[in-house]
């Protein structure tokens, strides 16, 4: 290597550090660097900016956030917030004004926006079901009934999970009691569903592909996961990773593993497994089981940089102080961090450089350097939960 | 398929479009949905929204624009247009206002921004070299002259092409006349400029991986291209897709391919073949050709869909009156289309929904929907080229 400086012809120049601005109501500002962080006690999100790495402002009145998840619109302007009193909320980013708010359903687990930006869809566990609303207005456009057949032959409402959205605007969902995957299609005129029936116990949540190609949802009531690949619905679900438990015991299970995200690096995918201190490694070329990697707790979210170079995996009580990184060459633990108490959920910049992470019990956010691992900021919230930033607007799935 | 309407319990509302806005001066909106359009003949471009399908305003003074990229600062808010005459130009897609301007040297060819955002990266032809500058400012932080040793023992500078970014604040570009691979790393308090030697002959243009991995330079000077992992830059540089012309002879080349856009599906990667009618396909894992795609004329940009199911191909002169689709599964041609005179450039909606096609001498933008292949719009610029969406501040390489 070449250190610049002692290389002929070579010049470097300092800059000072850039213009410092403030954050007023209704700024002039793009919104590429904005993000939200749900503050579960207090039914508020706090707006963030990673450029600058501060709160720009916190907002309320989005009901009850003690499990929430967020949309973008695909302007970058708006979020969605789903609550889980069943809430929808809109958010404006730039003015920190709720642009709109609907109770939809009783209770309520996460949601989609879809490929073209016009619908929201969200996922109900009481009752049960679909509802599709107009992004613009938050008028409902469809309702569907996640209707299924008991085995004593009645009819029944199943909670609906794992609602992505998919390439040609399309959502996908899964049905918990009902073990059955469902697509709806939203490109035409009319809705049209389509069911995947039997597709295993309890899917009880779900994750895309970032191509949208692989719809895979993880199952509570066995051990193993379902795939439906959207380029081939005819070919029905497949189970894959079957038996990983491999008859063992599993220990209890203190919190539910999500999907979201997808751990992705090359040709391997990365899963928590359920009731395990284990992050699962899969072949995606054939869904095989090619490694088990063990972890210092029951993973709970395992995501990979966007660089797919590591895999950083939070975990369920009582091992949730620690965050771990796997690198995806050695498929080894590298780094066990402890950001804080009750450590809930991460993000990663849009690029990769930095990662967020949310420690709820010490009200605070924490900001990592992910090559270096050095800690950059600490940002006051309350009680923070989810984080998640705007580039989500413009990927598949997410 | 269940029709839903005939669903029973499913209801269906219909909503009025979306409410109209106006596009002021300074508009509070969301940057997703920005992008430009080069205007190549008047050094002007068109700012345009990608949700409504509208020129929003024109805007000039950005110089020689007759070869032009384009690169988005990590808020969405700025457009970096690097023009055939040197000028590195900033734009604020907000007010349409230039917000600086510096002729940085007397010809470039691109540029990057770091991913960190702090540092835009351009790579000249006149004098050769990269030099960097602060993204806020454009203030010059480092210059990096392109010498190198020519046969006969005397110091040049080489034209430098291919420049993108990729993860660690890392610059990698090419030297055109060196045969020469160069990464800049400026992660730390000094930049570090790593080289690479006889990686073939005259590098042209350049494309990196959406995880930021793999560098891959086409070769002009020999049929073949050199490959560096970025992951392990102590292996060197490789050869791929050596000699894929055979001995054949090659025909007048009328334009010079583009790399930029990263055309994989699944382990395929698609390349335009130099001077043949054919768009190659290599195998990922290990970079060997397994395929030659028969196309109607030489392929520049080839560039698949974000969801890896397409591969759209645009041609040289004087096959440049269309486009053609390939079905990544069949590999295949599956649609032709003439949007107009000229085809320069396209860009994919960042789910894929949509793309943007250039046709520079009908002076017209046309929109597709890239499922039904149904023309969407027709929209007016002078002399259109380049068309860039500000997704791309959030990916690695674009």
């Amino acid at each position: 290597m070449t250190r610049l400086l002692a290389a002929a012809g070579l010049a470097l120049f300092t800059t000072g550090p850039a213009a410092a601005e403030t954050a007023t109501g209704s700024e002039l500002r793009g919104t590429g660097d904005l993000g939200v962080v749900i503050e579960r006690a207090s039914g508020s999100v706090a707006l963030v900016d990673t450029t600058r790495r501060e709160v720009l402002r916190h907002v309320g009145g989005f009901g009850d956030l003690s499990h929430a998840s967020v949309k973008f619109s695909r302007d970058a302007r708006y979020a969605f917030v789903f609550g889980r009193d069943g809430g929808l909320t809109k958010l404006d980013l730039l003015t920190g004004e709720i642009a709109g708010r609907v109770i939809q359903s009783g209770n309520s687990i996460g949601g989609a926006i879809s490929q073209d930006g016009r619908f929201v869809a969200v996922g109900n566990y009481e009752p049960g079901g679909v509802k599709v609303f107009d992004s613009e207005t938050l008028a409902l456009v469809a309702d569907v009934p996640a209707d299924y057949e008991k085995a004593d032959g009645s009819i029944a409402q199943a909670k609906v999970v794992g609602v992505v959205d998919a390439p040609g605007n399309r959502f996908v969902f899964s049905l918990f009691e009902a073990g059955e995957i469902w697509t709806l299609d939203m490109s035409g005129d009319e809705p049209v569903l389509d069911k995947h029936r039997d597709v295993g116990q309890e899917p009880y949540d779900a994750l895309i592909s970032g191509n949208g190609r692989y719809y895979i949802a993880g199952l509570f009531g066995e051990d193993g996961m379902a795939l439906l690949d959207l380029w081939h619905p005819e070919k029905g679900v497949e189970r894959i990773l079957p038996g990983y438990g491999r008859g063992e015991e599993r220990l209890p299970v203190y919190k539910m593993p999500h999907l979201e995200g997808w751990a992705m690096a090359g040709d391997l995918a990365f899963f928590p497994a359920v009731g395990r201190h284990e992050v699962l490694v899969a072949d995606s070329d054939n869904w095989s089981l090619v490694g088990r990697i063990p972890v210092q707790g029951q993973p709970i979210f395992v995501m990979s940089r966007p660089d797919e170079r590591q895999v950083w995996v939070t975990f369920a009580h009582p091992d949730n102080g620690r965050v771990q990184v796997i690198d995806t060459q050695t498929l080894e633990v590298i780094e066990t961090l402890e950001p804080g108490e009750s450590i809930l959920h991460k993000e990663f910049t849009p690029r990769g450089e930095h990662i967020w992470i949310s420690a709820r019990d010490s009200n605070q956010v924490v900001v990592y350097d992910t090559r270096t691992f050095e800690e950059l900021a600490r940002l006051p919230a309350e009680s923070p939960s989810g984080i998640f930033f705007t580039h989500r607007a413009h990927q598949i799935g997410l």
